[in-house]
């Protein structure tokens, strides 16, 4: 990994999602400018102190040295994004697959010459657009290709939130000083290059179609501020196909709103990323209908994305994971809230419900304590 | 980990919260009854095979031969019910710590045991009642400790699931086949015990209190279900607080349909679990209010609960998940459907996207090609 | 009408749904107990001062002394619920039709004498539970006649409400000052009287069985509370179906949140009152359902039920009301809030609106002012 | 009325709320092109024969030769959108107030006409966008006038549905042969003058505000249809205020989903006509707060355009009218649906249960049939 260091969300979640699907293992990388705190995190983490590099050049001479069998295969970057095109470009060279966040690069140039290299190399790179793993968004994609919807007719993708609000409406020169603001480190867009690119790439996606073009109306909303905050893109495809991809930054209260309908001459499907589970099946003969995933009604390609049995969001693999987390701290004699994981007393008192339970409706609806 | 080889759902659950959290390794265990399966699981997460234990006799042996420093601290039983108590005894008294399945005995007398055991060795026993690691479950705990609610007048749980429906409703041979609906392996309930304990769990870790007796009315739905499918418990606290736990495997349709609503003098609280992330605050004076993870208006122990910035679902780190195991499956050279992760030339377009958007706007809101 | 007069809720309402359905008009009555108030009402609604009656033995004289052609048909008694016995037999012996708010009477014997009454006099008597005129309440009832659940396996209902928080928890002398909490003018019961009721006839309404047992636990929740403020009762059919009441007049907040379950081994439907367009049909292998109004799927019952397109919602009348009221205030020189109705000026700027969009896409998506 | 005879779905409308708001009674109109149309309905109404008139100039002079305190004050106009100018200006001009269907005009140039006539004559005049008469409308519109939003930052609305559909979807001759499609009988467009025009309305209704300027995108989606079937609109309002206006009869399944979003620098309001008395209020920094009618936090112009407690939808009226209309039907002696209206023997059963519960919780909670 490169980047991702200490306090750092997103390598966070990269490590996280790996450890969840259970490929991969890190061995090692470039965690953080500061080598001290590269290897303060290192450290934390329980890896080799030897696999800890100061830069992305180091380590790809330290792996190359290294016999095949032991050589990091992946790397995932998730650095700032001025950072990803060189890092990508001398990783793929150098013969390793690329994990990459989003953007790719700050230029189309630098994303043509990556396309070529990754199809020189034959080597494995991997975008992280992350709503496209989401297997009601995958249901989607099947249902299109396989013609639900009959012709399409129109598209339609939102990404709203709110955050920036309390950067711009603090002082002046907070606005300036914050790096997202600012075209050098930014790119040449802030809402369309960090959030209306999932809307756009969802909707590739899910359709199979290429956007040919656009056109855009962008607001930086505030004097001062130099870069868009909020835009609406009017879109087209081919013939009599057209839609719109809104995405904003300053609406205030919103949290990751992204959302996508697709109409079409028979049908029309929406999923919204807040509740992902629910895929939204409108047609005008028929009821409304709700498509969830573990069910056998569902494409394999959403199957074979969810884990879970029907009724329980992913998100119950967290909750467990807190429960592990309130466990390791009480084995390990750490400070604990009361509630973190149940103990064995909530053992006892569910086995008293249960028979208590029996004990009433054996005599014939009568009450018994517990 | 006792159990949870070969094709099993809980175990495979355990082991991925257990990696999310990132406080435990698993290291060995006995993990089928079938030795040569066990093996062959071991094997496959590549697990040390001298660690792969044939009973969980020779394990605690084989462990506390190792140095304390090698030995295995907690161990994670996810057998069937009836083997929970008499492996967790074992293993407590021999030092280990012990994480379990619920429900963590068969009867209330196995239960105290257990507790009494606990108590004496000081060690950590940790009950997998996982809708209590829901970060707005807990919320829900702290706002009732700190009397948001007033007094309470009312509580109503409910936990409906409709999966049962197409065993009972196959052929008689098939009823009496299933160990679910057999009291030997099943215990003295089906549907309290199975889920009803979860709706009686979820009320007193929420408000704190004690339930002090019931009255229950059970419902074996058909005819040569020797167990409860199906029913409906009357629930007395203390004076004028009185509730209802319902519960049903009979609910065609219904997933994991779990929900508590307690109702106080001042403000009422409802929560549902397929839609973890929502905590509804109820009041006759003002607007309902609707509390979300990670936000500034939670309580500590929710937002250390959390690990997502609001507005993603937990879930979403299974869909980042998915987008790893797409990108491993690349990289062995595997087969993978389309789509299974966002190649270079997803990258490519979205650059294209973005700069398109900005000339368009820069062009006085023009159609740009992408 | 007997009662309904000035600052009567209840029979504005039967007045305003009267009017909508246009087969009644309102031509004397018994508004108020006081007889100058009762004249008061009569005259703001435009009613023949001498059919504005000072009893309801005086209005049975006076009506029956006209001809038949001019005689009132039908009664609307919306008195408190005491006087529905005595106002109700009297008019059916003198020839009426009744119409009448529920509860019908104080005991089961007062109900079983008017039963024999009106089968006797063969008149018609509606009561008006309200709930089941929703066009989707009519759905479900047809969809379970027709087999679409199978066969029934459970029943749940619920009518939760707060209001009463406000009474109780108020001074000790306002709770014994509210007529609701006095036996003498309530009846039995506070709760089950007045809303559990509704739940009870909606199951019996839907799924056309009669609950042949109970069992009940209620609550008056605060001490020196005569009747039930809460409770919940179990209830029987025949062998194999169960279910539950669940009725309360202290969940703080919930507004009148009566819904509805009904699980059968086929499938499940789910409707909750306010948000009433919405029916839901569960099946464990099928995508979730919801079925609406006025689309061709539904049953012919269901569709009579219903005077608007789909989509809009029938409260759209009460909205276009609202525009005639404003309306009306203007016209008479009332004062009236800016809002209240859509001005000519409002059509200009839509007018320019159309044109204007219209222009901006004939002039190749150019900027067009208003 | 002028128009809105015998299968009228608006004029049906238009009587039905005048009717709800009780201050306007149909005295006479021209209902249809056909005399002996016009005719048969003002018998089917009860309307005095005389005062149903052949032509608009003929009711114009008939209703002028009456007495001024008997005389028509207000008409509707509910014809097709061509007639609405010429019938407006002359009913106008004569003195009579009038409440008028959208569109107003077919062009601006006649708007500023009619905008003028009232503005001379000092009449009343009201153009029925019936949606600004929801009463969570006018809360948004109270809300955003007293400043809760902030400074204003983006507007998003959108009217979807999808009724076209099975008429492009038909034969080539059909699609031609529909009015709506057909500019001399629709005007400049179809979906942006259909309902397009209510998005804005709603817009410039709730922020207070004008539109300055549109960029459009419209598509006919079909082969061989002239009008715009479907579009975006790119609006603007003063600096740094932006927004979208979406529109579409082509999106299937959609019934009348019109949404408005208003985000501000504080804080931002949504409201869905779908779902028309949930008012949302999202934040930053607080919980999502849910407004609904018939409360007290909500402004005074909100609370005078509801008249139903809270928790009843208004569309309750209707299912209570269409109790009295089954309760009409029984009472002529016309054939009825069971369970058109609630009868004497649900009364009954209604006893017995109350009865039955409050037994049963007298004696300790026993079973007690019914």
């Amino acid at each position: 990994m490169i980047g991702g260091g200490i306090g750092a969300f997103i390598g966070d979640a990269h490590r996280r999602a790996s450890r969840i699907c259970n490929d991969f293992e890190l061995v090692g990388g470039v965690f953080d400018v500061d080598y001290e705190r590269s290897k303060q995190f290192a450290g934390n983490e329980g890896i080799d102190p030897s696999r800890c590099y100061e830069t992305v050049d180091s380590l790809i001479k330290g792996e190359l040295a290294l016999p095949a069998v032991e050589r990091m295969e992946s790397v995932s970057i998730v650095t700032p994004n001025a950072l990803h095109f060189g890092f990508a470009k001398n990783l793929l060279n150098s013969g390793f697959h690329v994990v990459c966040e989003k953007p790719m690069t700050m230029t189309v140039e630098e994303a043509e010459e990556l396309e070529n290299i990754v199809h020189d190399q034959k080597l494995t790179f991997s975008l992280t657009h992350t709503y496209t793993g989401y297997p009601m968004v995958r249901q989607m994609k099947d249902m299109i290709a396989s013609g639900t919807l009959g012709t399409l007719q129109r598209i339609d993708a939102q990404y709203y939130q709110g955050w920036i609000n309390s950067i711009i409406h603090g002082t002046e020169s907070r606005i300036t000083g914050v790096w997202r603001l600012d075209p050098k480190h930014a790119g040449a867009s802030s809402c369309m290059g960090d959030i209306g690119v999932h809307a756009f790439n969802l909707i590739e996606y899910t359709t199979g179609l290429e956007i040919e073009e656009v056109l855009s109306d962008l607001n930086p909303v505030k004097e001062g501020v130099a870069l868009d905050l909020d835009g609406t893109v009017l879109i087209r495809f081919g013939k009599n196909l057209k839609g719109v991809i809104r995405a904003s930054q300053v609406c205030g209260g919103e949290e990751n709103n992204l959302t996508i309908a697709v109409y079409g001459s028979k049908a029309s499907l929406k999923w919204s990323q807040e509740n992902p589970n629910y895929l939204t099946l409108l047609s005008d003969s028929e009821p409304t209908k709700i498509f969830k995933p573990a069910h056998g009604y569902n494409d394999k390609f959403a199957e074979m994305s969810h884990t879970m049995p029907s009724g329980h969001p992913e998100g119950i693999y967290e909750a467990l994971a807190n429960i592990y987390k309130g466990t390791a701290k009480s084995i390990r004699g750490e400070e604990f809230t009361p509630g973190e994981f149940p103990t064995v007393h909530d053992g006892v008192r569910g086995m008293k419900f249960i028979h208590a339970v029996v004990e009433s409706n054996r005599k014939d609806n009568t009450w018994v304590k517990i």
